[in-house]
């Protein structure tokens, strides 16, 4: 499994936009005391609020990654950040990038990452060959976050269900499925860079034998009733084996994002779709909470919303942005 | 898409058992007419009891590539076949081989292509990108066979109901998911080679739009019930978008293969389970046979099995290596 040398300085190029820098962002809100401080061009127009330093500044004072933490549209890489990134590298840090370009397509970067011996990791690209998945159940619980459609928060939903069972002293570790929330993790396996084969066995890897009293909280990827994904979310669901699964969801979409002809189903449809599929590898699999994105909704709407799912479920419904998940760890610790 | 160049010399190492074998045994089964002849090293023991020739003679005879028809155990081609494979390079073949290492990782044979400017095929490893599914219907039919488990005849069902449909003038494109299949029908995607994400938009691909009454007839992967290849059966599933299924079944398996503790689910669950998720991209998907590996059953008990299983399915029950597939065809065709 790919492991990221931390402490990080997050890199901002010359965004324009705070809504190009999620990554950044999530980094400063998911890892903040592995953050040492922020670096950009000078026509950036982004701040993080964090220290300005620059790589020499951080390597430091210890700084093990400079991080790329913005996503221009498209993904690629702009030939213009190649200074700022060829100067981390010549201070003796890893460069962290998770765009499609790949970093040491840059002949300068690859020279200066192999004069001073440090990393190019390219998070979309860097996933070792994995085994064939063997279907053995192993020790430890998992819960794994699932979703009726991709992008409303399985993975913000998986990081505070961690924080919430270490807050209770309850052993746990966040599982990084996707580039975003390795670069959080400092480690995981990015499941749609995968080949199909071994997707289940990748699942398997990524959480090992554990304690029995230990819960691995696995962050979800894509959704079973998507047209194009739902074979990942299949594989990572069989590997994964969860006791529990936490169903994400946003109330504001009817339809799959950007699929109008693909309806979302109702949530206690949803809900039995996953558990049935899930039954495969492990028969006690069961759901213990709704996790929704109520952006969209005033005080007094969230609040009816709330009831009336609540009351429709049978099980804990929460905004993790809005109150937290303790409803929701309260039933998955529950004996 | 992969393109192979057909007609094709069959080769066959130093075999020593037919089973080792089963790639050529395919062809010579499912294409004869785009097969000239077989090859092999002084050593070998097997035979397909086809013309003997060698790369030149097949060469001089039209052939457009050398298939590398035996598999050793381990997938690993021997570095001691390398005299034959340069010689068919530099007879002007095509090298066509499934097998994990690539032909290229040979010097030897890099070179004799490339200073003869034939291609090195490596199945395995030949996708091109494809893009994310779209979701999108398109015009045409078709009939995607899928199992119980692995490896118990999708492959030999879909081409038994290709050449029955052919056979009857329906118009009819066997579409191959897999190695032997692609060596076989020239053209395909390996789909266990894949990127995960671009599962289902890789199944579009490979059945495109097509004339109304068009069937495309595609070869099946993995089983929904595999712990292990879940995640691509149902990627292919989705992207197919089939109208109609195959259910490939060898009574033999309680378990399936290598997972004890995974039972095979009664038939009639079986069914029920592929139709249920193939609804999300094709509401008007059916079952409309059974396809079933009868060999360990003599005369009377496969009767016997067979009007037991009509009956409590309700459908045709075949195996397409004893009378064929004209009962499922039948159905296929039927308002």
């Amino acid at each position: 499994m790919l492991v990221l040398r931390k402490p990080y300085l997050l890199y901002l190029g010359d965004a324009q936009l705070k809504s190009d820098c999620k990554t950044a962002f999530g980094l400063r809100d998911w890892c903040r005391e592995d953050v040492l401080g922020e670096w950009s061009h000078p026509d950036a127009r982004v701040t993080l609020g964090l220290p300005r330093l620059s790589p020499a500044e951080a390597a430091a004072r210890g700084a093990g990654s400079i991080v790329v933490g913005v996503a221009p549209t498209g993904g690629l890489l702009p030939a213009h950040w190649q200074d700022d990134l060829e100067a981390a590298a010549l201070a003796g840090l890893d460069l962290v990038s998770g765009l499609h370009t790949r970093l040491g397509s840059f002949e300068r970067l690859a020279t200066a990452a192999s004069r001073r011996g440090v990393r190019l990791v390219d998070v979309r690209h860097m996933n070792p060959p994995f085994p064939v998945a063997s279907g053995r159940r192993r020790s430890g619980r998992r819960v794994l976050t699932v979703g009726t459609d991709c992008a409303l928060g399985k993975k913000y939903t998986a990081l505070q269900l961690t924080r919430e069972l270490t807050g209770r002293r309850v052993p746990a570790t966040f599982r990084a499925t996707g580039q975003t929330g390795i670069m959080i993790a400092g480690s995981g396996i990015a499941m749609d860079a995968l080949v199909a084969d071994f997707l289940a066995g990748a699942a398997e890897a990524l959480s090992p034998d554990a304690a029995p009293d230990h819960w691995d909280v696995i962050e979800g990827q894509g959704s079973i009733f998507h047209p194009a994904y739902a074979g990942v979310t299949l594989g990572l669901l069989h590997g994964s084996q969860p006791d529990a699964i936490v169903l994400c969801h946003d109330p504001e979409r009817q339809t799959i994002e950007e699929y109008p002809d693909y309806p979302i189903p109702p949530l206690g449809q949803a809900i039995e779709e996953y558990l049935h599929l899930g039954r495969l590898t492990n028969r006690a699999i069961r759901c213990v909470g709704l996790s929704i994105n109520s952006s969209a909704l005033g005080d007094a709407a969230w609040a009816e919303y709330r009831a009336r799912t609540e009351q429709e479920v049978g099980l804990p419904v929460c905004d993790p942005l809005r109150g937290g998940v303790a409803p929701i760890v309260d039933r998955l610790l529950a004996p």
